[in-house]
């Protein structure tokens, strides 16, 4: 079968031919018939190195597929079931999820399967482990957009507002406003905050930005993030961050706007090899009581169902976030290369197989 | 200065000649200006039994007003400030608050002052003990309505949706659609709960509840609750369950219409001796991981302060729910008496003083 | 092959002759070395009814056992480990263990499945189903008779005091101090606890609470435990209740004996139709911000590696509540009836197999 | 009256002649009857810089006292009482306390009064704000020693462990191993930790980590202490650290010691103006789902109670820490000096006045 992909982790992408894959007893097969192409595809192939595992890699971890083979032992799942694949497939036969968090199984980060350990659905076909644990029915009234963004930008943004532990009436900071930033907005107001103040410039965005809650929406541009906030709440600074762009140096931005008893919460992945720096005032000499947290989605069928049950209630429509759409397997390696190049007006592309 | 108060609890209320209240050192008192009579005056004056601090007691613990004394002591509020009066002014010089919850100073249920244990807001003065402390100012783009609701509707309602520990994706019944039901249910909207079942029939609440985003109405004349809730969930049951009405059987509803893992939130005021039953086999005989929580709103500034925000934000209208306004001190006793004989299109009256 | 169990239930015992199991894939067939019955065996036999799955049912959920077949895609156990096998097993392939509690799979109460829904330890062979998941290793320094207290009576009791939310300095009630309730009381005193005060009465047990860290040992024939309680309380009540055994009016008592914001945790299984009652006024009105829930003990690999952790650290020592020893699988009539008769000098009986 | 501190801040100390000090309305001045200085004494003194509030200010935060004088509004306390004074003495009438955490109050740290912004109690008498709320009553049964290690000690150690989120069998790594690095191993032990291992090299310091618990005592001169870690946990890292010494490159030690998941708790005040660095892969890329999180200890009346009562249950003896004693004020110049070039036998210094 056809795949788009790695070829050379740092160096190439391309298509690839590769065996069709079969199902193990616990495991499905699918044939995609939506894919959303994403960021941290990109960081594969050319941002984090050259894995061994990631040679002859297939992308594509956000993914809505028609089952074509089930495994012998799955339950609750038949051929001809469209279902909904979350970018981590925990393996629940770790006993590495009995601890949590389940994005971490047999290794850090290890839930993050598709596209990454094993070949992801950018490809005619597609296998997911442990089908029972890690799929979820699409539910009649969610689109196949809303749905791929259920895989993994409404988990990741949606984590974000969790980990920072917001309360009712919280100011809220979101910094970076692509579409894990746009879904830890939703995420912030469907957790009580009052004011979220979001940081972002492009045009597109920052309308959705305010269209999804934001009160402000900030320019870097306009001077120092840390400042504009500081500003913005008459000094005593905001009650949580949640960090979904611009790497590292966020993290001191946030300190410094951020009211004791804050917490920081990150799910922007970094590269940086100098690390993250806290800044020692505003940390309060290292006990002013902030916390900062870094994390990435969970998954599995039940995290997704609570995403798809929430697009079916109509309390949230992610899909206002797709802005190009493709149809055909083909048109993978377009959509893939708007990801690397990110014109001003994309957001988030959505191709239809 | 003239009140309307409980003159016997248990048998009659009417208007009181009252002294003029004065300020102690950290104390402020006011000219109400906004005020909204609430179902607890009712309980009060006719259900508790006669508490011999109820007797010739000002009724009224929903109040805006304007401030024309402070005592020596007060810092942050000055003659003329227009300030928000929280329901529950706990008493912050009482060791008990540093224990928490804080609707319990110096005894269970103590934070409830005003029209309880000191004068409420139905007269012409009312006195708030620790301004400083108890008081929010009123935010320019938050109406007296509005600011009336974040009194006690919304703290309660937003405390149950609270202790019911929403997590994204729940499914929420919500039992009980007064104006306390409706804020528990706009409060679980925005702790992220995908389905709220709401039960209740009375069609001005039915219309607001789906506004709120109710996503059915459930009416007990269509067969018991908790059967309806098991039918909609295709006998899972809920996630999660808030009361905020219908007395201590709706605890057992809660119980049989729930999943393992649920917690039951209370917000209602229960005064039927018998108690509260938990029956057996739906409470997993006793081990089922379901928990029972039934707490009162919090109070004081900071708290209130959220509420304020998220109004001024836009993120919540509690003003919505006013269905009958008064213009003057002497409409209290029909204001009163409405909340007493309940019409059925009442949800919440309104006095501009 | 032969085992000890229910012949019918509520009516009588014995010897059982059955085929040994087989390991299906991820299984492992066990020989037990060590097993020590519990109370749960009495109420299956006796008192929870004419339940299907317990005919011919043997009976055992505290076992160590030596591995003598593993299925084949058993990773990290093989034949001739010695294995600790909780007393719940939860399956891990159910959805419902991603929202968790995993005591909780496919049913309420459904991961305790040796001498439930599948054949128990009281026999010559066992099957635990999701070795990799459900087993852990004996560690070297940890005694057969502390390791089967580390299947059900440490992770309950224990368990119990999680749920109880206890805080450093805490005043703790533990009602009820057979080895359940023994362990709830160690198990507080590790969280942190200041005053635990145990009710009980059996000379042994008192003697063993005392040692494992109750200021105060309580017995009901001095007067209502909420009153003596209260008294000991200077009446301000306590902040936890543990409630191990004495039936649901204890819940009524806990209520009674606690102060407002108190967190009541059960883990005794009540089997009174009648449910369990919630006082009025004890519950402030059913507003008096006092919680109550009841949860049994979590199972699997990982939570059990915790507590045999704790036995190799010297942290705990719960094989003190061995009174009664055994030897040989024919002794498991003799025990099973010690259980049943409860002489005043038993705590918990171990059969060397 | 006659008082021991700063001079000049970052210059000098010495004796002070001061105003005795009077009781406002809710405060308390005490003679102290036991003190013990404090390693921040000696921060205060000569590292945190040139505050202007510092100047000319007595030093020391650990004060057991009997009162001399009480405000007119003091309810719980009179003349004649042996109190105990926490380190920090939250301002109970600002409204930052609602929103906590306490140990913050009008600015960052701001609770932390005594020996800062307001003379502390090495001196003839001292002055408690709002004593009903600050002061905890001496038990009988509690030594002045023990006393005088609930005030900072116990609390700050105890609050690591606190954050540090301990779950039952987890293993803990506390760096440090003065007298707060002692007392939060002493608290990760009452959480429920199974291995600690505690970092360190005093022998004092290591036979008492030994004796509260440290199942291993870790020497940097045997290597870096991740790697030591590491080795002992077979390369799966610990679950939690408590960070009470060593400067910021602790926490990049304490990232590479831990497991994802982990949270990281630090109480050491840092100084180093280059802030903490956290390093990218032993934070996953960011997000790695660890916490890091730094903060002080609470204080004020009921969370020293807390402590108190630890001690007077036997649950903990904090006494065990005081190496060197002392008698009279005059003591005090010489038990600060310890502190300052701290010998290798100290622990802690204790002055009877």
């Amino acid at each position: 079968m056809k795949g788009f992909g790695i070829i050379h982790p740092g160096k190439s992408v391309g298509w690839l031919e590769k065996d069709k894959p079969k199902a193990g007893l616990l495991d499905a097969v699918l044939e995609p018939i939506a894919i959303t192409p994403c960021s941290s595809d990109v960081h594969s192939a050319f941002e984090v190195g050259d894995l061994p595992w990631l040679h002859n890699r297939i992308l594509g971890h956000e993914v809505v597929g028609r089952i074509i083979e089930v495994g012998g032992s799955v339950k609750d799942f038949k051929v001809g079931d469209v279902v909904v694949v979350p970018a981590a497939t925990p393996d629940w036969l770790c006993p590495d999820i009995e601890d949590g968090p389940v994005g971490h199984t047999n290794k850090m980060g290890g839930a993050v399967r598709l596209s990454n350990t094993i070949d992801g659905g950018l490809a005619e076909f597609v296998m997911v482990p442990q089908a029972d644990m890690n799929l979820a029915l699409l539910p009649d009234n969610v689109s196949l957009e809303s749905a791929c963004m259920c895989t993994d930008m409404v988990p990741t943004g949606f984590r974000g507002a969790d980990m920072a532990n917001i309360q009712y009436g919280d100011d809220v900071c979101v910094v970076g406003i692509g579409p894990v930033g746009l879904m830890a907005l939703l995420g912030a107001k469907l957790r009580g905050a009052s004011n979220i103040f979001a940081v972002g410039s492009r045009p597109n965005c920052v309308a959705l930005a305010r269209e999804y809650g934001a009160n402000e929406v900030l320019n870097y541009k306009d001077g120092p993030i840390e400042e504009q906030v500081l500003k913005l709440t008459k000094n005593k600074g905001v009650d949580r961050v949640i960090i979904a762009g611009g790497g590292p140096k966020v993290v001191e931005q946030a300190f410094k706007m951020t009211k004791w008893g804050a917490t920081i919460a990150n799910i922007d992945m970094y590269t940086d090899p100098k690390g993250i720096n806290i800044p020692l005032l505003a940390a309060g000499f290292g006990i002013g009581d902030k916390k900062f947290v870094g994390g990435l989605c969970f998954g599995g069928r039940r995290y997704t169902e609570r995403f798809l049950k929430m697009v079916a209630c109509g309390r949230i429509d992610p899909s206002k976030m797709i802005t190009h759409r493709f149809e055909g397997l083909d048109s993978a390696e377009k959509a893939f290369n708007l990801m690397h190049n990110k014109p001003a007006d994309l957001i988030k592309p959505f191709i239809r197989m």
